[in-house]
């Protein structure tokens, strides 16, 4: 396994985000599961020069979680600043990763840091910090997610310039899955063909296609000694759907996208 | 990018805020994203001579986040004022944005402060105080978030003089980005052409229409060197709606009000 | 602006609440917002020679806000009287504003007093509190309120003597708001006209009529300069309701109910 | 008013109440506010030689409310007994006024001391409490309360002996009025007239009847000089509805009812 | 009223009871409130020569009421062991009644004492028990509650022995009552009809039949001097149902399975 | 009962397992109630020679359930790890049984375990912790859980090697049942043929299929001097269903399962 740390770029993406941050402007990133999001904000990081702070949102995640709160040490009580505030004072990129996840009301603290005001007000430590010029917020989220019962209000999206993120056309994802998991290119492709034909398939079963994350990971298996249909259905086809009618097909679809390989190990 | 701390007179609004602050009334100011609201009251406050207290409202507001709360610092328990209180006593104008949001029950400690008695109790301090003259309030809400579950109750808002505010018309918009985002007044006005399509468009939709926040933020993107319509893309379009039947609709909306633009950087 | 504390009387309500006061029973006040329930429990105070404690009530008042909890003050913890028992002890009217909002666990403490044994059981200090004679508990509902989901039990309603409260009638209504905000018979006429189409037109729109408070607010605009139809605009109409279709027909009230006043300021 | 304190048999509930005791066994008293459930246990204590310990239910009661909690004074921790825990060391009545309404958790403690053990588990104090000969437990509840959402599990039901309580027939209830309210015999027999006659349209209304104990309020209010149409109004009607159509029907009951009567007030 | 400790078998529930105990399996019992559950387990720790440790569950049990919590005692903060705990400890019996009452995740925390493990994490002491051969963990529920919300996870119920209980027949029954309260058998027989009719048409009323418990209460009741059908009423028909045309029925059948008594009280 | 620690493999999962963790890959081990999900992680411990830490996943497990907590110790605030913490310093493997009944925002701190980052951020403690090679984390979960009103997010299940389990064929699972009861095999045939009935009939009546475990289960019962009759009733059936209907069907499968067996005690 590669150190993992690499992007592969996909259209306009890394020039915007990068006129963003001359104009400092928040960023929302928009795509499917394992399209490469999180990578995006790491090169972008390595590319400006900017550490990153990588905030998971969750429903349980409050205000004083990203700001800080007073904490009793010894006898004494002391403010202690939240990764945000943490961020925000390095001049650091801030990066809330699946913001949709956050309780809304922990998200009105960043009202003031995404518009004009590029302000943290912590009300409960009585301090205001002004954003350094370096400072960048950029959070992510998957519109794709159809059964989601929540979602960012409008108002909150119109705050960011949003860059809506893809899959990597297929011969480009081939050569990423080689370069992760040290495997053939002819695996690598019969494992991006599996995968495209899933992900066309989605358009009427509604599951969350596969992504590059597990066609790689399968790879690692098939490296490790997995025959390659061993890994698909271990990797790709029993994570999407729990139904068996729609596992059945799936699996069909499957046998045939690597249908060419001999099922015997062909890495080893 | 300037300041960001001008504003754009719309009505009577000015007048009649004044008007209010003179006979010592709570405001209360409608409208959609981004129309000024915030802008309003940060123009007022400097106009009056008097500092603004900005408390952005949610679910998890309680009624001692606005007045204050006993806090242990070293073996005591001390009073800590908080934002509502802070400004009673400074006469300062307090500007609740998007009341809406907070739980109701934080608001019945207005009630006092709203009607012939303008005095805060501090129930928990023991504390009565009387504002002085020069204390204001002001609170913010959408109307037209037509999902949303929560309703201000009518008797809290038969508390306040209420003024509805509307985006600017279109040549007066366009001067605003010029003067806001430095690029030239033919790329404004193809950025208000392309919001204004779109707003009419929400008739049908029901999504929020793009604010002039947006407009200035795509204007931005333009002088740092994106195409217009890759601004528009990631600015306008790309936060208003993540359904693809609409999406792809807005696009050619977007495309033919930015038809005369060539679609290299005329700002460049 | 006057001082605001004068009380006008509409009917036999303050007769039966001294006949009340003089049995030692409790008093429920119902009617819609803005007529005079709050004005009329502060009259009564002046007019009984006693203290009113008030107590807004709201959805997160605990029965520990009500009589009192422990407090950690240095090293010790003490009882510290919440404002219903300071209320019982100083025999005062203790006043419970919008009783119905509270939760009806918080209320069970008042069951004790509100019976022929006029005692608070204080549980956790242990302590046991017997009203003196002036003691008089006073609440208030809008039974109007028909969006509301909660209720007062029936059990908790039969504890209390039940005054209905009441729109002042229109004459009566100008002389408060000519008293209330030194403007003209005239001016104040055509605002009640106003309030009397719209509070007619209730019975259909179902929406919350505009009290007298309302009419005081807009006569004050008035009487700082605004045109009788934007100070109707700004106070009466504006809160009523966020639905355009309603907005529109309420606008041809208010227009036709003032066509009579030159809509220049006619009172500078 | 009178010290309020008599209590008026209607039935074998007194006879009943005390063979439970004899034999040691719990009883619940069951039926409309107000017919008495509250008296009966403070005539059946002052009868049986025992204190009675009351405990208003409520949704927020605990267990801890109700057995004890450990508490911490000075640098200290002691624990404290509840008022349940005192009535059993006191071999007192316990009386659980409107069981139905704590939350069922509470009520778990009770089964141990409902059954044959007798014995109260203190598991956070690790303490077992035997309870002595003395000790009842009495719990009551209103079935009649259509609306409730909650109801008591029948195996909790099991546990007692249970009493029905009526209201008391209309001369003996009369009767009671006098002895009460100090008012002369025919203006109480009106009042009951036209408190039966609208617990008879209760069948059709499905409101909570007026008790004897608002009759007697009714009462009190006449002694004070108000009419008895006054009286009924603010008192028997008032509380039941807030809906207009019925109140308009009670509202000609009641003026049916009292109609013998001259409308000035025939007891001064 | 006799100690109350006795029980009377009904099936093979002893010995398979004993089995269970013998290969260290823990033990389910389900069936009708009152019908002996709990009577079961206090006898098998008689006869098995354990202490039982009782555990009522209900809503609000956390897993740290089971197995202990950190409590701040003086300055210093120790571990107290929770009743579970305890009597995993001293290899009882640990009891716990109405376990589908109990939250599930507090169930969690007995999966590794229910399986070849038979252990006991406590995380947060960071401590590992494992349970003496002695110990045995029995549960109880009442699967005719059709009203219940709540069902226990059929992977829990998997990890028990299920005893299923019964009432006992009639003859059998009335023998009980008899050596219980101290009646005469013909007075319990006819309790017992009482009692079998009703439980015969709970088919059609879906109402918790009346348990061996309530026709022992009863029986204490007319060995106090109460009349059969007094006692019957009482103790037997009002726990059953506040609805009126039920009751009615229930009362026919009662009054009928009566009807030879002379219901003056053939006892005293 | 012998140790219960024995594990039979079923498939390829033993050697998925291991090229998943030698690519330090996160597996999820999926399938129906104890076919052995639990015993191939603790199999897979003693073959890797790495510890296992089980955490039994629930509704109301934290993150800081997980990851840690700071704990007030004297007067100090120690910072005290989570199991999840102590697994990754200990480079252990981490078992989440039931992953699917944890709070989904618990499960956020997953993340950066499960990707290329392999690394623990313990936001509260300030602290980064990269797991050690030989960490390995595991999950479970039953997808046939039809009734389960949470599901695992797709892009959660997409971070894990996904190892489907299923129950041993018939011959396979008598051997085992055999192994852990010491019982005969002919015994132990019939006791198979009966869940194999049983399971088939699953598709029909949607209940929870009985597991290896509780055929083991009734086996020891057997082995401690049970019919097979009653073991298998008390063992089989009984937790299966409480609905009388079905539970007859059962009975009746369960018979002619075991007919060829005569019902006094075959192993004694």
């Amino acid at each position: 396994m590669t150190n993992g740390n690499n992007y592969y770029a996909n259209g306009n993406e890394v020039q915007l985000f990068e006129q963003a941050y001359r104009q400092r402007l928040p960023v929302m990133l928009t795509g499917p599961t394992g399209c490469g999001k999180t990578r995006l904000v790491e090169h972008m990081g390595t590319l400006l020069g900017r550490p990153v702070v990588t905030i998971s949102c969750h429903d349980d995640l409050t205000s004083s979680d990203l700001v800080g709160r007073f904490i009793v040490t010894g006898g004494d009580v002391t403010w202690t600043d939240g990764p945000l505030t943490r961020a925000v004072k390095a001049g650091a990129i801030c990066y809330l990763d699946e913001v949709v996840e956050a309780r809304h009301d922990s998200l009105a603290v960043l009202h003031s840091l995404t518009d004009h005001r590029r302000t943290l007000y912590l009300d409960r430590a009585g301090e205001v910090v002004h954003a350094p010029e370096t400072f960048m917020l950029v959070a992510s989220y998957n519109p794709a997610y159809r059964s989601s019962l929540k979602e960012l209000k409008p108002s909150f999206r119109q705050r960011f310039v949003t860059l809506p993120m893809r899959y990597l056309p297929p011969e480009r994802e081939a050569e990423v899955i080689v370069a992760e998991a040290g495997i053939g290119l002819p695996t690598a492709r019969r494992l991006v063909r599996c995968a495209t034909a899933i992900r066309t398939a989605d358009e009427a079963f509604h599951f969350e296609p596969p992504s590059t994350r597990v066609l790689v990971t399968a790879a690692l298996l098939v490296a490790a000694g997995a025959s390659e249909l061993e890994a698909a259905q271990a990797c790709v086809l029993a994570p999407l759907s729990s139904d068996g009618a729609i596992a059945e097909g799936l699996r069909e679809v499957a046998a045939a996208s690597l249908a060419d390989a001999d099922n015997s190990n062909p890495h080893r």
